[in-house]
């Protein structure tokens, strides 16, 4: 097997994304040992249990000996932990996280910079709609991008930092890009962030529908819905930390989204046929687009995977 | 084998569906033989090289001799082609149709009505992104919904009818339940049609966002977005037809949606984590209930199955 890449890294959060980073690091051999850290006891209990690592009762036993901390915290969380980590950690350490909004991650995690540590914001386009200590899986990374958004001032040693992390996250299968974090923000506020604020927001309005009732809803979603609803399952509080912290680009893309839906809904009132097929087929061609840059295996199929009758596929 | 629920059944219209139950209909011992006929010479001819049946030139032909006729073709062609279909059909044949919208479709088939054949308007809940005869596959409805909107006016034998055609599709693998058409135009107008309405629509805002490249969007899609290009892939011609056919359930739900979608905007702007919080759990226990129902298998990867890497998942 090769060498690690990191002899011991610390992962502080020990939800679907903390777990899979140390369920992977063990598996492709990108660490050689893992320590953790959650602020709740409770997660404490259930990610020893399940042995993700060697878990610590505090913070700064998780980091003391670390020579990667990865933040796996909301964004809105990110600057009081690594104020309190920052000092505790080894000289030369690299400090990092995954939060999904850049900017502002880059600015809590440069907050607490003391000089001694190497502060690298990274962010993996990976994850479920799972969330927990026990939703973690070592192959989460595989294929997937990871963005790091390097800082702008660099001190000594901090290129080869960058490369090392690019090392680690090659390790776990992921594939490597290095980005300015306000156009990272920009592309994950229209990529990202508005899909899940428009999943989140249709599942609400089905809610609230008089005239259907709820079951009804649940019984059909295999008609479209059902994607949504996957979706808007997503970890309430990290989505709340990334809508109130990329706010700007999230505002712009919806304003534009609800520009864009008042004049689809202005065709369907006028009967406007021409629109909708244009604006439809404008649509689909950019799925064609993901298939053919081999961004998705292809076909789904929405109406299927109900387990309710019975499994033989023979008449 | 059991016997077959129709002699002879005839399929109008070789796309997905249609290719998808003259599959499933001899799969599973459902119709002595299929007949088949499309408006298109060049899908008439795709359909005869995969083997989907006796295809027909002329649609006459092709209904004559069924027991029941399945007419799968967008709601808007419904009422000429069953105009064309029910002087040719057999005394006592039954005509159904397949289309996503019910009132009309109701009155596009009763339209052509004549008193010799029995009209039981259907929708299965079932469907990929794909079109044409080439889609279609044999286990499509396995584990679906089959919906059946009866007519009010029922003559001699046609409560017969609708329970042979029920047969019919619980044959194929399907689940039928009956309702009233105007309910379920209702339902699906939120479980389906506003979905790919919203789908539809956030692909051609990010299209066109001049911040970020297309290239990037396909790029980082597996942050949310490709579940939405992926709906978003759906026949236009289909689409534009259930926009223009089921307005006033479709308006009604684009209204509250769009407001809904105003609050989480206002709470964004205004930094109200608490609402944005409050939602977005709300909108995480639909996700539960329907995983509950059993309406779905679970987890869904949504940052994977990206063939770019290699697929070696030892370390």
């Amino acid at each position: 097997m090769t060498d690690p890449v990191f002899n011991q890294i610390a992962i502080v959060g020990a939800g679907l994304i903390g777990a899979s980073i140390a369920r992977a690091a063990v598996a492709y051999g990108a660490a050689g040992s893992v320590s953790l850290y959650d602020a709740s006891e409770t997660v404490r209990s259930r990610a020893a249990a399940i042995g993700l690592g060697d878990v610590a009762d505090d913070l700064g036993a998780a980091v003391a000996d670390a020579d990667c901390v990865l933040l796996c915290v909301p964004v809105g969380a990110l600057e009081p932990v690594a104020a309190e980590a920052v000092p505790k950690m080894k000289a030369g350490a690299i400090l990092t996280d995954v939060g999904s909004v850049k900017v502002q991650a880059a600015s809590a995690l440069a907050a607490a910079a003391d000089g001694r540590v190497h502060i690298v914001p990274g962010h993996p386009i990976a994850g479920t709609e799972q969330s927990g200590p026990e939703a973690g899986f070592a192959t989460l990374f595989r294929n997937a991008w990871h963005i790091l958004t390097p800082l702008a001032e660099q001190g000594e040693g901090y290129a080869e930092a960058v490369s090392r992390l690019e090392a680690f996250w090659t390790r776990l299968g992921a594939t490597v890009e290095t980005m300015d974090a306000a156009r990272h923000d920009r592309v994950l506020a229209i990529t990202s962030h508005l899909p899940h604020l428009i999943a989140f927001n249709i599942v609400a309005t089905a809610f609230d529908m008089e005239t259907v009732e709820e079951g009804e809803v649940v019984k059909y979603s295999a008609g479209g819905f059902r994607d949504f609803t996957r979706i808007a399952a997503s970890d309430p509080v990290m989505w709340r930390d990334v809508f109130l912290n990329n706010k700007d680009a999230v505002l712009e893309c919806l304003g534009r989204f609800s520009e864009d839906l008042a004049a689809l809904q202005r065709a369907i009132r006028w009967g406007d046929g021409e629109t909708l097929f244009n604006e439809f087929t404008r649509a689909r061609s950019i799925r064609k687009a993901i298939i053919d840059a081999g961004q998705d295996s292809g076909a789904v199929n929405f109406g299927r995977n109900l387990p309710k009758g019975d499994k033989d596929e023979s008449a």
